[in-house]
């Protein structure tokens, strides 16, 4: 099932996507909610970022394949790091290259875990059932703070617009076998599986709620595969007029087009 | 003027303190309100965490004195860092040793300034106008996590009660003068004043706007002056049955128990 936020005119409201329609939803998707009788073509809404996550936590080298391009060994645990509410824009809204950083902005197809349900010192075992689904997301970087000037990547992954999440829930993805890929400009620059994750899902949502209670909501960026700019030669990064595409087989694709900041 | 949160029974509102009173607050701090007629003993009422803040931003290496004890170069632009609204507790609430990682827990006594209207690329000369007010703040850290086992300090910083914030917000510190100490069981750990910061508090609130959109209610925790656990030989990290303390002149204290995480 796929569950996104939309907005028709100025009405927002939840809705579960089948084809080509949409059917509205009452109530939250994080709470209780039951479909209405009311459908409206999904070429007639814009799709807004599917939560407002109070907790955006990113992973660090969880691909093999990107493991190995960096030439760093195999982490013995997910390094986690975090991005900011302020990050989170949904499909179509444009990625700005921010004043103070505009030159060095990198790309990051990523799969997100969305929780449904508040998780504290959850098991693997357990970690599905407070996972309400999956989407599509983009960990844009500033690679000149986060790599250059300073030691933390905190300023380089948190400039405004730096999270395109969406385009909407996927509830009934297999998220250990996922085809994933990003492409600019129709130029496929990023290309792997979900089995290439070196942490899974489930490992993922289990290790970060024994530090953090996970609020419903509140999202996972599990990690990116090989294929980013910093790590071309040279490194295409993401200039005005740029369109980056994150597609991953199951959910479908994120398209934010790329500006700069005024 | 204090502005507090408070509990009184099961009931939650915002407060002034006058003295030993508290005047109950029709509306919200962070848009319209007025002081009502009713008034409670402080005594009586709980005080709570004075925000729920959706970006708690904080700042590595802000003291001239820590800086030396770290032996490191002075920076030339803030190290910004991000703590979760997980770790937001409030006053009397415990810190909690977690099971993940209890045995380097350390304290850091932090100025915080309180957002009140959202600031995106503001100057340091139109920053005042963005700031509500200031409080207490205790950046509580897992140094293990932190400095050994991570390379990004997000871990360490981001564990469930590892963000203590209050007692109130004081909407009339002089902010660049301000004493500071920190004390575990009465014995005083950190002593400075906010005059020995690199950054002041409206160069923080500009630098971090150019990067990030700040809303209201969100915090800035400023960063922490010299004679920190993981700085000490041998380090008196918190443990079980600790109390610590936050003071900054001008605003009131702050205490937290510690307990290990059940």
């Amino acid at each position: 099932m796929k569950l996104a936020k939309i907005k028709i005119d100025d009405r927002v409201s939840y809705a579960q996507v089948d084809g080509d329609a949409c059917r509205l939803i009452d109530g939250d998707i994080l709470g209780r909610w039951k479909p209405t009788d009311e459908t409206v073509p999904l070429a007639e809404v814009q799709l807004l970022a599917p939560v407002e996550p109070r907790q955006v936590v990113a992973i660090g080298l969880n691909y093999r394949a990107h493991a190995e391009e960096s030439g760093m060994a195999l982490p013995d645990h997910p390094l986690i790091f975090i991005k900011t509410p302020n990050c989170v824009i949904g499909p179509g809204e444009p990625i700005l290259l921010p004043k103070m950083a505009p030159d060095e902005v990198d790309y990051e197809c990523e799969l997100v875990i969305v929780i449904g349900t508040q998780a504290k010192n959850v098991s693997v075992e357990d970690a599905p059932a407070y996972v309400l689904g999956y989407t599509c997301g983009n960990d844009v970087s500033a690679r000149d703070c986060q790599l250059k000037q300073d030691t933390q990547w905190a300023r380089g992954k948190c400039f405004d617009t730096f999270a395109p999440l969406g385009p909407w829930i996927e509830t009934d993805l297999d998220a250990d076998s996922a085809p994933i890929k990003l492409s600019v400009n129709g130029d496929v620059r990023q290309e792997s599986n979900t089995s290439d994750l070196i942490f899974s899902c489930m490992e993922l949502v289990s290790f970060i709620s024994r530090c953090m209670t996970l609020y419903p909501g509140s999202v996972i960026m599990t990690g990116t595969p090989s294929g980013v700019a910093f790590m071309t030669d040279p490194p295409p990064f993401l200039r005005e007029g740029d369109t980056a595409t994150v597609e991953i087989e199951g959910i479908g694709s994120l398209t934010n087009p790329v500006e700069k900041e005024k």
